[in-house]
Formats: structure tokens, sequence, C-alpha cells
């Protein structure tokens, strides 16, 4: 801010592993998810998911879900920011609505979030070190979920009339 | 169109406004969503909600939204159009997508809109001098909604017969 | 990958192409669809709605969804990936979720998918000389669809127990 023509292509990139994620992810794909977060990232989920760094746990969290759990998906993300920490490492928020389809009959439900992740550049390219998931809300979510705190005003501040 | 690297860097300067809007509206800081507009924004929301450009009308506005009204809400920016009309001023479009859940017990519901913004150049960064909110569509939004003008065709043009 | 200038406007240019595509389908401005995709383009919807590759028959089904069945929609696009075939052309993937309010009394329905599409350079811009549309999913989405083979794991490797 303003970004050099090197920062942009960086962004770029970056927004293309974003969204190879997603596409690997909906495909069922879960090998080429793993390949998108280095040896040694570390996943926080929050919650009852809560957090792992082995790439084998990786690898079964992701084939659990995209193909024992979810008949079909769609994920979205959007609203990318981007914090370039050094030349070679840029933090990241992004916003995330994910669609689910399950194998059980049950309604088809919403998850929204951020993904707040830190990009190292690799030499196969920019890779996720480490994700942490925040939940903003959810539509028929079947599993318990642990939201994102929300700022709270002081009480003598709540004199808003408007909407 | 072409783009300079200049204008693709102010782009994504604006970008980052667009979505650092929606994180503090989410997060429910409303004093950090006022800063991302100059003190004489015009706001017009259409319908009930009306025009204002009172800077402490704004204030009461946002804060009244995000702390009072939601207890969580997730907006998605996308489809982001621009317009340079000269260097230091871009028109632009963005497609709103926002969920919300309400301190009410009543149902979570969607509002889909545009964003049909001005931005200008100004010492703190690019600024949204002009805001205005038409609606696409909702989905169980709890209050009357002035819906944007599609364009209608004349009778006799009416003659198609696919989907 | 890294991109060059150059690649990163062009890239520009065609998420714009997408962008007005989306603007003007919610819009219900038909022809104005029928302007961003070559005069020879192939559509291919999948399913019931086939393909086609008659500009007339295009004019018609756009005209047919925008006016006659949909009296309100909101076109989402996210997750643009580009591949540059060569400096003239260009292979997108693109997700889309587009909501629909119908004439017809029935329920509101969003349906999710992609648009895998070419895009070729000619003298007016960037257009869309082929557009593939599969379908990931839907909610309340009032005809048949046809969806996306999701990728299917052997059963001996179905061995995930996370989520």
């Amino acid at each position: 801010m303003p970004y050099t023509p090197q920062q942009l292509s960086d962004r770029q990139d970056i927004v293309d592993v974003l969204n190879a994620y997603c596409r690997a992810i909906d495909d069922n794909r879960p090998d080429d998810v793993i390949t998108l977060f280095t040896d040694d990232c570390v996943y926080d989920y929050g919650g009852d998911l809560g957090s792992f760094d082995s790439k084998a746990y990786a690898y079964k969290f992701f084939r659990a879900g995209t193909d024992k759990i979810y008949r079909r998906s769609a994920h979205y993300v959007t609203n990318v920011e981007t914090d370039f920490v050094d030349d070679d490492m840029v933090d990241t928020v992004t916003y995330l609505a994910a669609w689910h389809e399950f194998h059980e009959d049950i309604p088809n439900a919403w998850i929204y979030g951020r993904y707040i992740d830190r990009f190292v550049r690799t030499a196969e390219g920019w890779r996720i070190s480490q994700r942490t998931v925040v939940t903003l809300g959810q539509d028929d979510w079947p599993r318990a979920v642990t939201y994102m705190d929300r700022n709270v005003l002081p009480p003598r501040d709540r004199s808003g009339d408007g909407g």
C-alpha cells in the first residue's frame, strides 16, 4: 500500500493457493489439498476440532472431511487481505463461505468464517505455514461451533438509535 | 483496461478498504468503520434508511447496527468493478452478500446488494466519499427493503423460450 | 506465477468481463450479456440445458432467463483462477454462487457452480469463446441439475477418522 509489481504478483500467487485449496476440497482431492501447506504447518480449527501440526493427521483430517462426511461442497473465498511481513512471508485474512451437502440425511449447511494464514515462499511457490480458522456464523451446521469473539462496547456507549 | 502498474496498485488499495470495512463491521468495531469514509461522505441506503451526510449520524448508524441489532454477521464483497475518473478518484461497483444473526429471536437473514461507491485519494489513503447501497434481493430480512429497478423489456420483445 | 505487469493487467480485464456478465444478468440486460462472448462461442450447460453455439439461440436463452423466469437475481463470482495458454488466450475457472427469486410463487433458490471458460483477446477486448458450466450443488433449485463428478477414492483408502 502502495503495492510494487512484485508484491502484486506475489499477492496473486497467494490468492491462487487459496483458490486451489477450495477447488481441491470441492473436487474431493485431499492429497492435493495437503501439497498447499508446508510439511510443518500448524493448523488451528478452534473448539472441538482443536490444533494439530502433524502432516499425517492433516492428511487423515482432510480425507475424512471431503470423502466420508460431505457428499458435495462449495468453498467460496473472498475479502483477501495481505500483510507483507517481509519479501518471503505474508500474513493473510480471508473470508470463507462454505456450503456442504452431507452423506447423512440432514439439511445442507453453511459455515461462515475466516482463514487467518501465514504464507511463506518456498522452492515450490507460496505455501501455508500456519492456518487458524475462526467462525463468524453458520446455518444448519450439524456440530457445535466456537464463535469468534466480537468486540463488545462498554455499556455507556450503547447509545445508537439507527440501523 | 489495460491497467498500468499504478492503477493495479490503486485498485488493490481500494479493494483493501472494502475488505477492511467488512472486517470492521463483522468485528463490531464501528469506530474503525467510520475511518474508511471521508468526513463529508454522503451515504444513501435508499428506502426507509434514506440518505445522510453527517459523520455524527454515521457513527450512530454503524454502532447501532453492529452492536445492538446484529449478534453476528458476515459481509462478503465480490465482483468489484472500478472506473478511474482520474488519478485520484475512482468509482466502483461492488457486490455484497451479508449474512446476519440477530439479538432478537428471529431467523438468520441475508441481504444481497451492491455498493456503488466513489473513492478519493487522501493523505491517509483511499477513502469512500459517496456510498449508495442498492438491494438486489433478500432472504428472511426482517425489514422492508426497496429493490433496485431491473430493466424491463418492452412486451413485444418478450419472445424468449429458453432457460 | 510469477505474473508480469502485462499478465496482471490482462487478468484484471478478464475478471472485469466476468463481473460485467453478472451485473448485466442481474440488471436484466441480456443484450449486453451477449456482447461479452465471441460470436462463435460454444456454451455447454450440461444436463437438460445442453450445449449450443448459435448466437441467436444464446440471445433467446439469456433473455428468457433474466426476463421471464427470474424476478430478481444476484450472481457472485469468486475464486478466479487463470491459465495463460498464450498471450492472447487464457483459460479460467471461476466459482459462481447465484441466488434467484422467481416470477412463479416458489422458494428462492441458489445454485453453486463453476464457470470453466476460455477467454480470447479481440479487438474489443477479452471475450469468452467457450463456456462450460458445472454444478457443485444447489438449494431449492426448481429443476433437475447434473452434478459435477467428484473424485472417488478407492475403498481401501477410505481410512480417515477426522473431521
